[in-house]
């Protein structure tokens, strides 16, 4: 057996999101089904870093599962690649130790969110950025960012629908705000995320990028410790997870 | 009774082309059905530049339909979007004299056809772009195009499954092709095109970017009038209906 490590890119329009659930197409359902059938027919299992949700795209997810055949890694690239749908990327294959696991062994992600800030809509980008017609004070939303930084209980910038026990501490090292022609790219990088953290950062710091609220809210926010203070959640179709870290 | 011409956006993805037919989602009847709603029933049919096929893209088509409806032309805009999918979008409005024909008047047409020319498929761009994965001679492109440019009997560019019954010929004022980074970009303006026209033109061109053919071999096609004797169609999902001309 041998342990095999994939990072994907895909465009999570058509899909349910990454986690097989009864009901909908995911991600993780095509990837398994495609090894599946490379196996000939042996139910083949993958690990995530984690889970994306309907909607969400990916640039650099990985998982890793482990495989009888033994081929090299630029075969299996191609190999699975032909059994994917064409909304799936195997950008790259290594394979990895037997004890190397693509979830718990994360030292960090960064997720970007793109927003398209046209007046008027870009039909050809609706499922890959979110449309924000009016102006936004870049300023404000730089300076907001410098707030999120740092280590902090994120526990207003959590889904209340999310299952998670443990607290709500997490290490946020980087988190910026650029201005390319129409599109505004958020960046952020940190050693874990919370459910809906990304989305629901990006639609605080578009609230205050309208003047809706000063910069220095982020800090109430992190101190209040409850969802109902920050702002609302980002629509999926921006989101994209762009990298995963490990040592 | 007020004449109104529409410019118009759509994204062919998922449509069976422009053109009302038995079977398959089409443009025209997404735009007429928002229409007879808007006229309470009243089925309101309109008359476009010209139909594009399946997959095939427009960024400003015209369209016009005479409506006994007095609003504004911006009110007009924002009632028929409202009534729209998210992949048509209405651009511009205007009221035109009673006798405007958006088929009958055109006076010419650029179409656009977008490449992408990286190693990797970008999975983000696959309905909109063709991805063409080899180096291609960007040098040879542009003198192809030079030959195409003038008056010509167009019919080794033209489908066989065309019902034109005049004659092939027309005048290409303007072809062109970029690379910007790694976007390949052909414009073709022109008195009118045949059916498949800048899609074999393409098709024809990525041949002789490859160096398959020399780039004087499109006067030999030209001057063959045989179908068989041009290239390959290039995909439907790389081409954009531009700008059509009125004068």
């Amino acid at each position: 057996m041998e342990r095999i490590c994939c990072t994907i890119q895909y465009d999570g329009t058509n899909y349910s999101g990454y986690q097989i659930q009864t009901n909908g197409r995911t991600v993780q359902e095509q990837i398994e089904k495609a090894l599946t059938k490379m196996h000939k027919g042996t139910p083949i299992r993958i690990i995530a870093s984690g889970r994306t949700d309907a909607g969400v795209h990916a640039m650099g997810q990985v998982v890793h599962f482990d495989s009888s055949i033994i081929i090299e890694e630029h075969q299996w690239k191609k190999a699975l690649q032909t059994l994917l749908p064409a909304d799936i990327y195997i950008s790259h294959v290594e394979k990895v130790a037997s004890d190397f696991h693509a979830q718990h062994q994360t030292t960090g992600k960064e997720y970007r969110y793109y927003v398209f800030n046209g007046k008027e809509p870009d039909i050809f980008k609706r499922h890959i950025r979110y449309h924000v017609p009016y102006n936004l004070d870049m300023k404000a939303i730089k300076k907001a960012c410098t707030y999120i930084e740092g280590t902090h209980d994120f526990t207003s910038f959590c889904s209340m629908k999310t299952h998670l026990k443990g607290d709500k501490v997490r290490t946020i090292t980087y988190a910026s705000c650029e201005k390319i022609e129409n599109e505004i790219i958020f960046t952020f990088r940190g050693d874990g995320f919370l459910y809906n953290m990304v989305r629901i950062l990006v639609g605080t710091l578009l609230d205050i990028g309208q003047g809706n609220n000063p910069p220095e809210i982020i800090e109430e926010m992190i101190d209040a410790k409850d969802r109902r203070r920050a702002g609302k959640t980002a629509p999926p179709q921006g989101l994209f997870l762009w990298k995963v870290d490990y040592n």
